[in-house]
């Protein structure tokens, strides 16, 4: 017998028949002898049918009253899916975030958790139950109900498998695993059976949809095994979807590169003729961070003459934003020569955790671009991850060709493995 | 400086525009000076939506998960009014049922109060906030999220009164105040400036909608001062609606006869032949009893040679099950003639205080009623009342001639008073 956690997202739970599949699946796991705690979203829509409505009454609403009002969404979902078990003979029993008592800071509508307190799950799972838990959900010290902002509900499921150390964490969503890439941008796209847990990160992190960064995160440090699955395939499929896993595991299919990651939301911004001396990249990007904006990719090319251009990219939103600050404080500060952007780029990324072992990955990714002309703009290199920027119309040709050029089209073998 | 509770129905909360105007009648009473702690119902169809949702995924569902489901729609209610409060500039700040921390039994769905913990509001009203408590929830001793059933909203409003002191509740409403009869029934009914709740309590319970008999019962044991106003008045109107007041009270406009209560939930039947001897009346309402039927109106005549009549009410829905219970068990077991009934009844009652202390109001009734041919079934008087049953096709003639004979069109005279 397991102990086994599963999250259902939203559209897992977009209708009554869509909540009694849901049963169905949880039931299965239930007479196959396993013990399941249960996590759901609110059902598809709810969310923003609140939201619009806080909205309408207040165009800049107190995020205390919001989460109040949003956290409905999940605590109507816990209800409907424990009476849906009921319709089928299993044992459930619903909770929400208090009564769970999943303790969490006051940072409304991004709170963390801090802790979890596990004793009345155990309780009910000992008496037989399924226990159906709230996701996205919590409260803080004060008695303040407290949302974890959107996708939350990833990481409530991840926070619960670890406080009660399941066996495995299964977060059902519409796909059916992680993919090398977006098979609606590269029809050769590969279904992963496994993958380690930091490019999971990094293909999170870099716009795959699959999985909430946070939850991802909170998976590792905690080392919840956690697996994507679909809530569309057959109940009694076997399908096991993608596990993520940990670098320490051993014995692992392991391809150099598992996928390729991508991102228009970004703009690229660069100081153009900056004085090289001690102080200036936190005088460019010093304003930037007071102002509360992201940058993602910084880079600073060796200085020719005591004069350098400086480059980084922040999210599209922030674009308008950040040329302003940096033309009426930054530029005059620093005397730089001009400020130029952007915002028509896409950031395209090799993921893999071989990359490190392996030479040439950049210089075959850099020759495969040149090859169908795809000028590159501006590169960054991590340990297990090369990212460059492109024209924003090449992003889908570079996707292609990079995922064809690393063949991420066939099964990892051992001559791939080893290349 | 005062304290008041008010509380607002569905119909009040039922859509954002109404919301606001909500939150302008508190704000009135806030400039005005007052504290405020406010008790809303979910917005009108919430309810009803959710529990078809529920009902869909399971005809017979687990009263435990219908309230978690349930009360939902009341704590969305409260975020929104704090929202639109917010908006006018108002302090406000939402509290659920397990937040104030409103400790009821655990009988789900029709939860009684136990106690009221009312730090949490005293702290946040010192503080300058208006309090907007969600009606209708509570919590057990064990956590568990439990309702109040239908209407309960009311009880919230005054057993919060109750806890805090409050100077005043004020039942805010689709109507303006408590009438004499139904005006729908007869057009000249006249709305009251105050009645006694011993007063209130009967037309409660016989059918006037306006309020929940257990809150006004709530209101009755805790000496809370009832108003009943409109919430579709100007906001700055100065209507102060019916006012709920207590036999103590004195100096106050007090006719013989406050209204004209009316019904036709109910059916009558009637076990002809029973031998008048000890235990009889239990041998026929014990079986009743024991299938959970609600008995209204119980008559017993005076027996002739030893063999009188037994008849009772019950609601309408009650009805074939009554008769079976009485035709298979009750019957042969008391040697009962025979089981007769009839649902197509109408109760109409005169309700009044000053009934009591005055002659005559019976007699003057029914000569009322024989003057139109309306025959009188059953009769049942109490301290405060006289009931009379007719059959259901003369009801709003009743209605409209008892309440020409008692002059209940006009204001209370001194004359009339003292009829």
């Amino acid at each position: 017998m397991s102990l086994i956690v599963q999250k259902y997202g939203g559209t897992s739970m977009g209708s009554p028949e869509r909540i009694r599949e849901v049963a169905r699946r949880v039931e299965r796991f239930v007479k196959e002898g396993h013990q399941v705690v249960v996590v759901v979203s609110a059902m598809s829509g709810e969310t923003n049918r609140l939201l619009a409505l806080a909205k309408e009454l207040n165009p800049d609403p107190d995020p205390r009253e919001l989460d109040v009002i949003a956290s409905t969404g999940e605590q109507v979902s816990i209800g409907l899916l424990a009476l849906a078990l009921h319709k089928l003979g299993v044992k459930a029993k619903s909770c929400t975030g208090f009564q769970v008592r999943i303790l969490t800071d006051d940072a409304y509508s991004k709170a963390r958790i801090l802790s979890i307190d596990e004793e009345n799950m155990r309780r009910d799972l000992a008496t037989g139950h399924v226990v159906v838990v709230a996701g996205f959900q919590g409260i803080d010290a004060k008695g303040n109900i407290t949302t974890l902002g959107r996708g939350g509900s990833d990481t409530t499921g991840v926070a619960l498998a670890a406080a009660l150390t399941a066996d495995e964490c299964q977060i059902y969503t519409d796909v059916d695993g992680v993919y090398t890439t977006d098979p609606r941008v590269c029809p050769d796209a590969r279904r992963l059976d496994t993958i380690t847990f930091e490019e999971m990160l990094e293909l999170a992190s870099l716009g795959s949809k699959v999985l909430q960064i946070r939850s991802v995160e909170f998976a590792g440090k905690y080392k919840v095994k956690l697996r994507v699955l679909s809530s569309f395939t057959d109940v009694n499929s076997t399908d096991m979807g993608t596990l993520i896993t940990f670098e320490e595991d051993q014995n692992m299919e392991q391809a150099i590169i598992s996928g390729i990651a991508f991102n228009r939301d970004e703009a690229k911004i660069t100081v153009v003729g900056v004085p090289d001396r001690p102080g200036v990249a936190f005088a460019i990007l010093g304003p930037v961070a007071d102002a509360n904006i992201e940058v993602d990719m910084i880079i600073q090319n060796a200085s020719i003459e005591g004069m350098t251009d400086f480059s980084f990219t922040v999210h599209r939103n922030d674009f308008k934003r950040t040329m302003q600050i940096l033309e009426s404080n930054v530029k005059p500060a620093i005397g730089a020569r001009a400020i130029v952007g952007d915002d028509k780029i896409a950031k395209v990324s090799l993921v893999g955790i071989g990359m490190r072992t392996h030479a040439g990955i950049a210089s075959k990714m850099f020759r495969s671009l040149s090859e169908e002309r795809i000028n590159i703009q501006m590169i960054s290199t991590s340990e297990i991850k090369t990212s460059v920027v492109v024209d924003e119309k090449y992003m889908e040709l570079a996707v292609r060709v990079l995922h064809k050029a690393f063949e991420l089209d066939k099964p990892a073998t051992e001559e791939r493995m080893k290349a």
